[in-house]
């Protein structure tokens, strides 16, 4: 008998004692492991993560979570080969296991890049600007995310073991939740390999990562008002875990990610002979094929304006034709096997089912020609494509999972547009036009029933098969979508991040809400003391350090001389007659410009100091207009400040007010600079 | 009998034929109107809202649905006195009506501004940054937020029948989906009148505001993928609808704001004759009797240090004593009556079991004192305050939903918390400190179990008092908490439309995801033509306009001339020493506002036109330095158009992007102008 797949549970790795259940070589039939139909102690994981994992990543800051984040996708990276041959048994062809290994190392990679660059140096995440709430300014509003304090359970689908365990990792741990990964038994045996080398390498905080390999009965009665479910896997599956008591009486988070009946639409403004048609047909033939079809993401309806349905079908046979089939060992194999025997049983009931409604055009689901392989022990499939004329319900309602699609004609954009939404809700639509009319009129349509939509066309085509095309979700755009899809979201970000945090509106004075979200607000106190805060290093500076410079008067000669060096000679600023004819100034006015630059002159300290550069502004409105013989005086403050963890320097957020002589705002901005950490520098 | 109250549903008046139920008045027991346990065609009501009213309004722009919410609050504010008249029918003094009749006129302009000022002129909303997906530019995605091609339907609490039904339906129209409105049957005889209102008024697109006042039994059955369930009420009920087959296989949103057990903290630091007693007492008493404390935020929980906790209790009784009780239409009466005897029976069901658990240490649910009104036909009842030592679980588990609050010791901050987060996830809890480091404490340890936090101090308590405090929601703020609160989440601005809308992400080129959002991405077509963009009116101009700028030398005289006349002689500009040292620039470079300036003068055009003024900057970076000898060229181009509705111009949002010799970027930013709408400006 083959090795028992472990979890790593509580701190342990634990073996089952019991006889579990065979994991087979998807293309040999072979055991390469047994999978425990029991399992460790479920409310002791739950325990753990809560009261060991929690608090540790709570106590680290975001950008200290994101390297953790780095540091383990360059180790596992390192380790890729090791992950590359486990994944063979799954029946993943090379290319297969790039999407699944490579893709999940670059997920991790894009969070941790996300949380160093984007997220502050704090564990209280902004969201939006502060509401004031009165007029007096002595109370404002102002929404946070803060971390909850459970456990994210994650469960994933068989296909993608390396890729679905991190997408899902990524934005939990950045968002200070300690993960619980139940992976599916199918292709436990990888994402077990791929734990075991985070927690050997110990990066991460005991607690923050568990494995349950084994059976997840009763892990969810575990859980409740705080703890994150995030689900990956059929529909079905779904909907029982969305009436589960804890979710719907004990407050736990669900988020489900169901496979769905994802559609491709060729635009009616494509022709026969034109490029597009050429895109449509390659990218439904890719997605038939990587992964064996086995991607929650991939085509299942290609709907195709009914004049093409013929030249449609013909191409797409002709190009399943050349794809080689087999072991996914064999250099020859461009597709592998399914899963397992039980998925191409699945498979075959579902192409039984749609084969009542239309025809199978190419391929034939019991049998198929392997350049290598047991077609009798492996779980080989010829790619089928079928063809459903009239209005049939099956290829909106029947999922093959596999290499299978259906093409179906249509006349109108509307009609494409109502024959997708037969799908309930799906995780990716694609639009293939090259009209930009169309392109809005069948994206606006599909939006609302889609968590993401590709437009391909000869322009974006090269870049957007590079980044995987239709079926790859990528880091920085939601995964997940209405209905049948799940009605979850993933990925897309921060947004992810956000999705496992709680969003809290707080209400305070100024000083208060300053404390609680570590920035600035305006009202809060200011502090002045004799040293210019430009003379301050990144170490000394202080939330609320300000500088209230002298008033400077702005001289028509300033305004006219300002006109002609820059050339910027707008009317309001050179022609009187015309200036005063302007219904905003009536009459001549200073540049903005020029306000902002006398602004800079009053607030600098010019010798060398702590402040490197200034590297841009934010938010910059023009409030009253300053005319000549107005002065301007300006108070800068110490709004936020952010340590870059790779520089001896960091950003500071300065908040700009300059006023007039009646204390009228004139300009309101934030001023972005980098300061050295120290100053002098330190002896390198 | 009194009349039966009517819903208006598929675009007629419906009056059940039914006896219905009666609705009585809270304070004398009269029935006022009755309510039919029928009601109209429930699948017809959805077609409705489905096929016309959505329809209707997806044809209109955010600006344009943000001008009908603005017209149908003036309405309603013009009737105002007619609503409040009816309002003494649910036991309401006139006090307590204007938090549900002023504050739902107030939700629904708050709406209407955020409508106008922060959404575009289209009917796609866009989320987020374009993501570039590929190197060369060709590849971007761009999350949108469009609106579902489905129904609202809105269950309101008894509570706040004018309020409840705006704060939901405000954000629903706004995000362009048709409401279904049901009242509570207690006081549903309110929402109708004002409902009447805006239907006669004929304001709103038929089909886009329906009412049920009948029975919802069946009506979620008629419910899929794209409707949404706003649900407010008990917590019980929140679950039965979680369970719904429609929410767990259908694919229905929902979302539950349930009464919870909120709370309110005094902080350790307070002291016995400090101003923050005084104002957690106020705040406690406040929250007891509005509404006679039949409120979803009450304080329901008053966690005290153990020290204070005699204080407290003394302070609170002497003022709860002078709380008149009676008939609301009294001018005396400080706190009218449940709204039924029905609600009253409940009330003192829980009152005896938290008297299990503590003492009852003011008032008696039994009887009260009445300045006028009846005592047994009338739902009056008196306030009552209990005091619960030790760690008895009912204060935290049971919700007396009337004038009842129970003071509870606590030691320490993490102990207060602890106590807190026994409510199992709260909308909101207070808490009141004068030391900014205990409310960051206290408010980074409540939050995750809240959806407000409100810290009351000296500082802020006219202001927060004046806002409606603790019990307040605010359409600016989100309104909802988490677990037992219902995990849902409304207002907040526009963070409610947009969970009325679908996210997804669009993928395409430049020029495509141009045209899907009506908003120029960096890399699609720009057009230049023999016309300045400058002298193009907003009807005239189009999104992709552009002007590239001649070059200009930046030269070491004009450098030290800028530091000279604006006084920004900082030493990267004036040193070259010193300059050479600094780790980013290793010499002599210009001044960014010297760029920036430079580049207006390049793009303006001098002369009188449609545009009329800058406004602002957005989003400037400087990327490359430049260095003395360097030349600088601008491009401008026409970003986004946003007409504003009620002036003869509009706004214009520019990408300017300043490049160097090399054609490498030296800053990017937005530009912000006015521009008329027309040009030479129309006769007036």
């Amino acid at each position: 008998m083959a090795r028992m797949i472990e979890s790593y549970a509580s701190g342990t790795w634990f073996r089952a004692d019991d006889e579990g259940q065979s994991v087979r070589d998807a293309a040999t039939g072979e055991e390469v492991a047994r999978f425990s139909t029991g399992g460790p102690d479920l409310a002791a994981m739950v325990r753990h993560g809560r009261e060991v994992g929690g608090p540790a990543l709570r106590a680290l800051t975001f950008p200290e979570r994101a390297a953790l984040l780095k540091a383990t996708a360059l180790h596992l990276r390192e380790h890729a080969e090791e992950l590359y041959e486990i994944s063979f048994q799954t029946g993943a062809t090379r290319r297969d296991s790039a999407v699944d290994v490579d893709g999940g190392f670059g997920t991790l990679l894009s969070y941790a890049s996300k949380g160093a660059r984007e997220l502050p140096d704090d564990t209280v995440l902004l969201d939006g600007p502060a509401e004031p709430l009165g007029r007096g300014g002595t109370f404002l509003g102002q929404h946070v995310y803060t971390s909850r304090p459970g456990v994210a359970v994650q469960v994933n689908a068989f296909n993608f073991p390396v890729w679905g365990m991190l997408e899902k990792l990524g934005p939990a741990f950045l968002a200070g939740m300690p993960s619980i990964v139940k992976p599916a038994p199918q292709t436990a045996q990888l994402t077990e390999a791929a734990v075991r080398l985070v927690i050997e390498a110990g990066l991460l905080p005991e607690g923050s990562l568990q494995l349950l390999a084994g059976s997840p009965e009763g892990l969810v009665d575990q859980l409740g008002v705080h703890d994150h479910v995030a689900f990956t896997g059929s529909a079905a599956t779904g909907q029982v875990l969305r009436a589960h008591p804890q979710v719907v009486h004990g407050g736990v988070r669900l988020s489900v990610e169901a496979d769905s009946l994802n559609a491709s639409v060729l635009g009616p403004d494509v022709t026969a002979d034109g490029p597009e048609l050429d895109l449509f047909v390659k990218g439904l033939v890719t997605e038939m094929t990587v992964k064996a079809g086995q991607k929650c993401t991939a085509i299942r309806r290609a709907l195709v304006p009914h004049h093409l349905v013929d030249t449609v079908v013909e191409a797409v046979a002709a190009r399943l034709a050349k794809v080689t089939v087999g072991d996914p060992r064999h250099p020859d194999a461009r597709m592998g096997a399914l899963v397992s025997l039980e998925q191409r049983e699945a498979l075959r009931d579902a192409v039984a089912q749609l084969r009542r409604a239309g025809e199978v055009v190419f391929g034939d689901p019991d049998h198929v020609q392997l350049v290598e392989g047991d077609a009798e022990r492996g779980a080989f499939v010829s790619p089928v494509l079928l063809r459903v004329d009239g209005d049939a319900a099956a290829p909106h309602a029947v999922e093959p999972f596999g290499p299978v699609s259906t093409v179906i004609g249509y006349d109108t954009v509307p009609e494409a547009v109502a024959l997708a939404a037969r799908g309930r809700g799906s995780l990716v639509t694609s639009v293939v036009t090259q009209d930009p009319a169309v392109a809005r009129e069948l994206v606006l349509g599909l939006a609302p029933w889609n968590g993401r939509v590709l437009v391909l066309d000869r322009d974006d085509a090269q870049e957007a098969t590079a980044a995987g095309g239709h079926g790859s979700p990528l880091p920085v755009l939601v995964h997940g979508g209405p209905g049948r899809a799940g009605g979850g979201e993933e990925l897309g970000g921060l947004r992810a991040v956000r999705h496992h945090l709680q969003r809290t509106a707080i209400q305070g004075s100024p000083d208060v809400l300053t404390a609680v979200t570590g920035r600035w607000q305006k009202g809060a106190a200011q502090r002045t003391d004799e040293v210019h805060p430009f003379r301050k290093s990144l170490a000394e500076l202080r939330i609320g350090d300000t500088i209230r410079s002298e008033a400077r008067t702005v001289t028509l000669e300033d305004i006219e001389h300002f006109a002609e060096f820059t050339g910027d000679t707008f009317y309001a600023h050179t022609d009187p007659e015309a200036a005063a004819a302007n219904p905003l100034f009536g009459g001549i006015v200073a540049h903005g410009y020029l306000v902002v630059s006398l602004a800079a002159g009053l607030f600098v300290h010019p010798d060398p100091g702590p402040v490197l550069a200034n590297f841009g502004v934010d938010d910059l409105r023009f409030l009253t207009p300053v005319k000549a013989g107005d002065s301007v005086a300006v108070t800068l403050t110490v709004k936020q400040i952010t340590p870059r963890r790779s520089a001896d320097y960091g950003e500071v957020r300065w908040d700009a007010v300059v006023a007039n002589q009646d204390g009228a705002p004139v300009a309101t901005y934030d001023v972005l600079t980098l300061v050295a950490k120290t100053w002098p520098p330190a002896e390198g």
